[in-house]
């Protein structure tokens, strides 16, 4: 793993919270919503299907694993999932909570406006619970 | 399978193409892209971790499955896969051919603008080459 290479954008966009046994766990730096990322650390892929039959299989249950802690800690009306990468083209997987009334609800997230940084206090709580939900 | 109920937005919004191991192959009746959805013939599911170990796996199989052959036959630059479901809570998954200058490039088809119907001829060009792609 020691040679994968994030993407810059990802980098400066979201921080990384842990490592799975493929992703990092990133959290998007726009507070908006509570936005996590997933980025399976393989270098120059940029499907899923491009993945191995294996690495597709394991995504599957970091995602669903993630999604699932994200709803627990959040009490969110809707998990949004999402890998699109028309910008940014390393694959990576948003897995976003949703609630009737938050920015653009019930449309996307991306595009949507203009990043808001977290309030620090607010970060902290919901990361810690995020932890503990995944540990 | 003969129980399953089809969410009736999905039904007006959507037309089945064909029905795979688990879902429904639905084509978007927005012309605007190539956009296929993935509807598990699964009563009472909203989120993707919700289905069984087994679901999980067979829908992660289905989803590459077509996305790698929409992006064969589109030549398209990215393949967007989302699960969103703000509206429709039936659990369902977009693969979209995306490419560079078409409809809100590079941001999101959900939300953006009015759906146009598919040229009639283009369809069947596209549905066509897609089930051989499949087959």
């Amino acid at each position: 793993m020691s040679d994968f290479l994030l993407d810059e954008r990802l980098a400066r966009d979201s921080e990384c919270l842990s490592k799975l046994g493929l992703c990092q766990l990133r959290l998007s730096r726009d507070g908006r919503w509570p936005w996590l990322i997933l980025v399976p650390q393989r270098n120059g892929v940029s499907e899923i299907f491009e993945l191995t039959p294996l690495d597709q299989a394991v995504l599957t249950f970091e995602i669903n694993m993630v999604a699932n802690a994200l709803q627990k800690v959040t009490g969110a009306t809707k998990i949004n999932v999402g890998a699109l990468g028309n910008i940014v083209r390393q694959l990576h997987v948003h897995v976003i909570a949703r609630s009737e009334g938050d920015p653009n609800w019930p449309g996307p997230v991306w595009g949507f406006g203009t990043a808001e940084p977290w309030d620090a206090d607010a970060r902290k709580i919901f990361v810690d619970k995020l932890q503990e939900a995944l540990s």
